[in-house]
């Protein structure tokens, strides 16, 4: 037995068939393919952790994850034999060393999240499983101008599904625009952080100004009222995608 | 009761999930899928056929399909009602009146396939289910002057797997070429009808023209050995798309 070594994997994943990163028992999960394939490759004993918890349904292109494994197996190896012995749907783009001070958590600087809409009126079967299909108008304008009001340092309590526990409900969005390109619409979202359901929450509140309902400067009230209820609903999970995360 | 109406449909699916598009006892199909559906909505004796019975893993964003049914939902509202009870990755793009005269497998002029190629390095974990990922190097020239070989009215024995027991062999191809967007390569062929099996033949054959294995010339080989033996592999299914069919 050599040393354990720690190993920075950067995955993509479609995760339209998967309950999501973390491993549960008897479940389909990315975190528990990773481990099966890790562990057949190199060593029973090694540990997968994600630098973010993707829900069941979102896919990333590029999550970061870190290895702890022994293992001969230089490094510029690992992520063609892993992908060998992963399914289709989930792959390592890339792995290395582990700087010795490395943290996966609170290394993390800013990520950034892509929800995708589609609003042509036939449903997109081949990209369903990625997008939301809203066939209606979009106000760009009103929503870019909404989004906008999410940037800064603020208390997204209102943006948080009520299952998330944590004190502290201040986080900073460094980024929060539409692009759109024909019937496709494009939600970016980057932050230093986010809450349970953060980025699906705010995606369904700007629809809901969107559809004409509210105004943009309604988030301001929704905002303060630091209140779930007082948001929209929340996007359904296939449109999300975790695009990066930096250090 | 009144009396039965004949409608066509025009159909697109991301056949990843299914068993082909033909009715199977206990198996999920395109087919049973649609059937089901017009039942439920219309109609318990309805039936449906389609034009094309694409395989197991194949897509289509133009298949047509005829429904025989009684009822009093107008034509117009046919495939929003229908597409309300469709599973995501099925809809009804069109619903219309059949003339008199129509005939759904006799009347077609031509049908048109895209096969999909993804050469670059990084498997592409959202479009994996459409696509053959190869990551080598094509030579694009090659392939479309081997290509531009088959198309004519021929002899497609070699091309037509082993299970096919139609006698008469001769097809006509209309087109059969490659288009490509960076990593992206499409053949795209047209024919009046198909063997089983003969596009993915196709393509399974212009790829070991690519490999440089073979010289384009070996294609006019090929077709006079009449023998499926003398072509390439088969190219897998999820590649394939129906793209239309013309009456």
């Amino acid at each position: 037995m050599g040393v354990a070594r720690n190993i920075i994997l950067k995955v993509a994943y479609d995760g339209a068939d998967y309950h999501g990163w973390q491993i549960q028992p008897g479940k389909k999960t990315i975190q528990g393919r990773l481990t099966e394939a890790v562990r057949s490759l190199c060593d029973s004993n090694a540990t997968i952790r994600g630098a973010s918890r993707t829900d069941a349904g979102v896919s990333a292109l590029g999550q970061v994850a870190l290895a702890v494994l022994d293992t001969p197996i230089p490094t510029g190896n690992l992520a063609g034999a892993l992908n060998d012995r992963l399914p289709p749907d989930i792959t390592i783009l890339q792995a290395e060393d582990a700087p010795a001070d490395f943290d996966l958590s609170t290394g993390v600087t800013s990520k950034l999240y892509r929800y995708t809409i589609f609003t042509g009126p036939v449903r997109p079967v081949l990209k369903i499983r990625h997008c939301w299909h809203l066939p209606l108008k979009l106000d760009v304008e009103a929503m870019t101008e909404a989004a906008g009001i999410l940037v800064g340092t603020k208390d997204f309590k209102s943006f948080a599904s009520a299952a998330d526990n944590r004190e502290n409900s201040v986080r900073t969005i460094l980024r929060c625009d539409l692009t759109s390109d024909g019937d496709w619409i494009y939600i970016n979202v980057e932050g230093d952080g986010f809450l349970y359901n953060m980025v699906r929450n705010i995606v369904g509140t700007l629809t809901e100004v969107r559809r004409g309902r509210w105004k943009p400067e309604k988030i301001t009230e929704i905002i303060e009222a630091k209140n779930r209820r007082a948001a929209g609903p929340i996007a359904p999970a296939g449109g999300l995608c975790l695009m990066w995360i930096k250090y």
